[in-house]
């Protein structure tokens, strides 16, 4: 079980409570293939989906991980300029909390926001993306995909590939496989990768060919970042052109790269900028299950953070049994 | 049971299966009268409500059926400018399957949006409402509350009255009751009439008090359609006002159909254009049952698509039972 | 048992009607510090939280007290342009009524909206807020909190302060005190305050110090009001700073109330303006305490109205007894 109330970073957690998170998610993805994919796990629990950013994936991942898991969840959304007028975002929260709300799913614009929430509040708090800072749990999921494919996550070898500096995804990949033991490759143009970012443990590559294709070091895993088209106009790339010429994935340099590779995109895809519509329909592409197993570790982590009590048998029992 | 995953169009329906459909949603009428609304048929099931265009009743409709039948359901409205970007509405429908959606209700502008995703995806669609192509389960509500009253559909002559040019509940409508053996009279301006539609087995009449009132031939229904407002702008009538003396339905106009007429509209209402409040409100009109009727339909239909294995118990079980 | 369908006004209920519904609301807070935070009371019932004025806090409120009861919700939000669009309020409401709902939450912008609807239906309608006439539900939580703190109500003396004249609660707050024997004064600038209130048995007070500092009279609590930002720009005040300084409760001012005094207030709050940071969270502060108990409290209403049948004992029964 976790010891902790929030999941606010990868950075916060250890490999072993990683592990945890991803073998309870395993368990779980055995619900959504049976016939009643409900599980009596959280019920009376209450859940609430707090989206100060709009997010239809991420909001309905969670919403179906908490009604599978036979929680109740209410969803609010919000835009930052309504919640800054007279009632702040923290007043919000407790007032959430004061309607005993046990745990508060958070999407926020500002980097850091769900840390002053998990400070000021009891009620937990999982952070479903804050601003260009983390968005842990879809690394959680991105680790789950790659173990399940390719059985351990130590050693191999994965490729970020994009807007590095603005996103959210790319960070907690990297933390997160880091931590795992994978080793990881950053790719993107010079103005979209952080200076300075080897210290964390990373290797950077300008040259989207060459990555792919350093002899026996061939990558394991390829994952494609979404380009924001809005990027173009504030000059980090001279065109959409030039950047999916440069660092789109096509179905030629995925020949380069090994045949057992990965394909990864935490969507929404740009098809044909950043990766081409045959391969991310191809048979290396795991972007869908990536969007299965989003639901089953977001299952594992309200269970671990609001309901886990050492009896894992009630993940697993039927509601009727 | 139906052989089907998806309800597309009144058009590719057999007259048996409507019969399945009209059968089933009458057996769950009885469900509704209770003090405990609700039977445990589709639970662990999950429902999303995917409406790409605003519609206050028909998702309200479709979220009480799947609730009633203790569905999981999540709501999820975009507007098609926002699916457009970057991510369109077929990967927003894989995402959805991949999350495990059993069924995805879809309301969308582009006529033959839900056939799409139907072709594409295992995932069962029910067209909700695709432009101005097909309204199915609005067809199949009216079809069941004519039956409801007249107790056959077969034989009846029924005038449907407005914007036939633009409606895709005239175009469901017409087609439902001629497969069921009615008579059908579309009644409008020649400009909301579309030309060449007699070979569909249809008859046309420009003139609504000739309709009325011919002789042995006095109609058993009377269907209104809702005038979209901006019709006038768009040149399709001269006027609000003369559409409303010539084509609204009046208690004088009522008064020269049959006394056991039934009056008929989909909703909702522009009270004193197309229909007088005093006939909508009158005991000719049905228009009240055919929305309660609308629940039990759509409660058919998911449970025959999604549910259906021929244990027909579930259906009246009590959930305690 | 309550004998109405509706909650529209305080001013319709008789004392013991509040004493009933406030008795219920504290056998119903034992509920949401279970565990399992559910009841079967109201299953299979639908609430529709029909919401024509935006509001975050109260929906969550009443969705969270319907889903404790296991109750079926379904949220609608409209703004009043758009229901004004062809079919009105009324029309709307039948549609529910006909799709079987039980209860309808309104909060509208025009007062007498509620009343509208509970003469034309036969479903019960609980107020949620109309206009600036009364806000039922929030009286009823203050009652609550403040007879959980001081054991009685009668022979309280009880401040209301800020922009009585543009505030729902205030009305529904002082009818609410009247009735159950509290005294009530009204403090706030002479352009917020109605001309003539004495009548209704209300002391009226310009000057907040004065109120605060009367020897014997001290205040037993004070309930603070939202100052709407835009009275400024209309010119019921001359300035925010100006009304914050004679109106706002500060830490000086609330020290020369009695040590026991309760402060309360409807939330959300203008920190800074009509209420001080230190006073809102100090520990004379109630204002959590209303919102949980909101929750309590509209539990108690939807179960009276709808699932009350003299059979109590469901209400603390568990889900699974």
């Amino acid at each position: 079980m976790l010891k902790r109330k929030d999941l606010l970073s990868i950075t916060e957690l250890a490999p072993d409570e990683i592990t945890t998170i991803l073998d309870t998610a395993e368990s779980l993805t055995q619900v959504m293939t049976r016939d009643i994919k409900k599980v009596p796990a959280l019920r009376g629990k209450t859940v609430i989906n707090l989206f100060v950013e709009p997010s239809t994936r991420t909001r309905t991942s969670f919403e179906l991980a908490a009604k599978r898991l036979s929680a109740d969840i209410v969803n609010i959304t919000s835009s930052a300029s309504s919640l800054a007028k007279g009632e702040g975002l923290l007043d919000m929260a407790k007032n959430l909390e004061a309607m005993r709300a046990d745990l508060i799913v958070l999407r926020h614009p500002a980097a850091g926001a769900p840390h002053l929430l998990a400070k000021a509040l009891r009620t937990g708090v999982i952070n479903a993306g804050d601003g260009a800072h983390e968005h842990p749990t879809q690394a959680l999921l991105d680790l789950f995909t790659i173990r399940e494919r390719k059985k351990t996550l130590s050693g191999l070898r994965v490729l970020l590939v994009g807007d590095i500096l603005h996103s959210r995804v790319a960070r907690s990949d990297m933390h997160a496989l880091r931590k795992m033991g994978a080793q990881v490759t950053l790719v993107g143009p010079a103005t979209m990768i952080p200076r300075g970012i080897e210290p964390w443990g990373v290797q950077v590559e300008y040259d989207f060919d060459k990555a792919l294709d350093r002899g026996e070091q061939k990558p394991d895993v390829i994952i494609m970042l979404r380009l924001q088209l809005e990027r173009q106009e504030k000059a980090f790339i001279p065109s959409i052109r030039e950047y999916s010429k440069l660092f789109g994935l096509t179905m030629a340099r995925l020949r380069r790269a090994a045949p057992d590779v990965l394909v990864m995109h935490p969507g929404p895809m740009n098809r044909g900028i950043e990766i081409s519509p045959d391969v991310a329909d191809s048979l290396s592409s795991v972007i869908l299950d990536q969007v299965t197993n989003g639901v089953a570790v977001r299952m594992a982590l309200l269970y671990l953070l609001m309901g886990g009590k050492g009896n894992e048998s009630s993940l697993s029992r039927r509601k009727d049994d």
